[in-house]
């Protein structure tokens, strides 16, 4: 059981490490990875070959290749959070709007804390003794939200 | 191993059915049903505590909640297709842009395609059997894509 | 006579508090609650069939779900006030493009003020004594706008 | 007890009259206007302080100005339905977002149907026998949602 | 000879004395004045009648129904200022999508240099030995562009 | 007295008509030219060192440079008329978004009504005979707004 | 000399061709290629070592990797023709907002006109002979202005 | 060989600055100059007709006219830089959105770093010298993105 995360750059990893401190309390391993589909694809292609990984999260800002690169290279089910760098609409829209064929699960923009949850829950099918976890933070967040950006719905 | 696609009116059905008849393909049992989460919250909350269901596939346009109410009903994994309604960018939008502790997978505009194959990859980590299906999906496309919307990429 | 008004979250609770304050200046009682169609529904349902509440003002960001849950469960006027959280447009769509047969009552983007206002000149229709309250509101107003958000017309 | 509808053109008519229609099948009456917050500021004027009105519904397109003209004369609870005839963001913004101190309770993109459901929601608590109309309509619309534009949800 | 500026309350004169100061460098007397077509209405159809002003300038941010209040009273040219209170676009779109008959010269958001500008080069149509001025301005200007607000072009 | 109105291309033509014959029923003489910033900048040049105009208006769509190249070259007022080709607000944010010191005076999208309306009402301040035809139509307008596009307001 | 246009599917081939076709009239060989960054990676790669290849130009929409992949791929200039499939607005920031490092020339939506000239444009700094070819275009051009999408400047 | 690199007031000489720096390491001799289509076009002239340039790069915010003039006038190839200082929207669609026959290489938002590499892209066709500095160029970034804004892909 693994999540892999990308991330294009260095600049990037302070939010990557927002996924991976999540998964950690859900008992869910996690690597994460400076890979660009732009600047190292060979990586990327190396990355995403690797039979332990379950899911990926591809993360990335302005006209965001990433998650879609992702995608196109495996059957995997990839996660993809637009990052807040330009106008915002750039890369939400980069992300969510793939041409069929690519499926590419979007969360909103710098939404670390969804694409953590959204990975486990996938990982849960598979893995029931994730569920316990995913119970508990329900629980927990049914008193009061997660801390991250956002309001209350 | 079942897909359940919720759309919230009888005139969304014909693009649910897009979702079943991929889905189907793919050799994934899928039920659609006509649910809302501000008309029959009470079928929804029925629907989600299917214990036969893997993946849920939501599907609203204008201010687009069901995908929102769906995933916070569940712990599994919810896919939300914002449908063309409106503005196009208000169901894009609210599907989206989920607060943290709600996560939804969102697909483009009307990408009924893409929502059955993220599905279709989500279920393969718990049946590997699906993994052929995707793959034989997949050299096909890689000769000629989808004829759903969109264009080439 | 009562208006209720939710936040799904603590960090919302001060813009709440404005409608309350401006409320309190008609006379009109309100209680603050926080309480999430996502993570609360259970206590979003109690307050909804609260019978004293006259008046509903749910506030939220992002995908904004709160208005839309609260007016789909009640047949009394709800207000929703978008927040500016994310992009802005997010939670201003999310309020404002409600699909038909759940009527919400948008205000603009954190309009506390204006939401207070009409929760007001709702209740004036059937508590005349609040007109007194408003006219000299209105007739103060007209010397100089109030100090909240944005700037004359 | 009587809802008044303003248009500003006769081109507007129609729409309007889908306001009319709805609240005449829950009993409510309704006057339809061609009334101008430009062109005929005093007939919007005497329509304004017409003392049998209790809920006002202003409709317009592009730069709406007729929904804050009407909640700028009146303290009665002023509903604004923004018209979709050039860009649709342009109305919808003219409508919601109102400076404080003017509330206009905005419904979606040439949303006729909310605009009667919220204006009786409105009236239904000054005039409770409403209530049995609205909770008739929605019974029904729990079976299926109104025909109007829009999905389900 | 007269400009009269409007603004809707007493936090947007710093930007109305811009488009005074502006002026009075052209020799064109000017009027500021707090006027809403929301607050004060008699007193902008006072201002509006004033048979010395040649040219109006209306400023207002969010939905800035100012400008358009002042061209359905006048025949007299209207130059209409959105400010970027709210979303920008929400102002913008206000100012400048008027329906027809209701003519308003937008320049753009927060322009109160361009406000000028036009006036002066409207007044002098009329007042000739304005030409001058507007000459000796953009002489300079050819130098080194106005320090207000953009980048060059 | 004379208005001029450019368009960048023939295909443009029919709206710059709409222009011409609102003009002629005021009486107001106007010449319309097919010539282009990025075309025929010397054409536009000559155009606008015509002494006989008062007032230009130039009409344009996409990225549209015509109104501020004219603005630039002639002291006299400009109209800016975006043009609504590609996603409207493209052409509309072109024409209004313009730098300090090239003053366009933008009406709405596709807005030849109040193109006109405007050039007439910047003459009249020079040529006080336009006022009664300017009354007139506004007088009929009062009663029924312009066949041209867009709601009433 | 050669122009190498690569779209994602056949369906986009007839937009491609445009291209094709006005660089065909500059005696500029092209050649058209259906090849997917998502779908055909590796016909990429080898179309994009072509040694005979001076500009490539990708087409494609919704969220539009195409350009940015060819991009990484090659140090030749790459020119992205945004097409309008989804909301237009997704495509085109999806090309024009690569983030830094991938160089990407963008034209505006479905400009395959300007492509062809802008691709001309480049390899007559490298060959000569086809500035006469320019020039004789852009005098006809002059006259009047191409008949592709868009009105004149 | 020389780019031109042209922006309209000296208060964007900082970011033409970075645009020169980075040319300067690949060996490509760079002029900044400030020159506006608007406020000087016969210094947009002169430079343009300059037969020492072969690639210009012009950068501007607002409704950007410069790219576009720029591109107007010479046949050689015209990157174009929208930068952000209003509504950023403004001046992408202004330089990306140009009409046919005016070909202009947009690059995205303050995208300096990707306008000097696409310039240099350009003129290695001619100067195959060149070549060697963008593939050093090239392998450094693949270790690490530029640090300009953005983040990775």
């Amino acid at each position: 059981m693994k999540v892999t995360v990308l991330v294009g750059s260095k600049s990037d990893l302070e939010i990557a490490e927002k996924v991976r401190t999540r998964l950690a309390e859900f008992g869910v391993p996690c690597d994460v990875h400076v890979a660009s589909a732009h600047r190292t694809p060979d990586k990327v292609d190396r990355l995403v070959r690797d039979p332990e990984t379950d899911v990926f999260v591809a993360m990335a800002g302005l006209s965001a290749a990433l998650p879609g690169a992702v995608a196109a290279r495996t059957l995997k089910p990839v996660i993809g959070v637009p990052l807040h760098r330009g106008l915002g609409l750039d890369s939400l829209l980069s992300v969510v709007q793939m041409p069929p064929g690519v499926p590419v699960a979007a969360v909103g923009l710098d939404a670390a804390e969804n694409a953590a949850l959204l990975a486990t829950a996938i990982l849960a099918l598979k893995f029931p003794e994730l569920t316990g976890a995913l119970e508990r933070y329900r629980a927990k967040w049914r008193e009061e939200p997660a801390p991250t950006p956002g309001s209350g719905s």
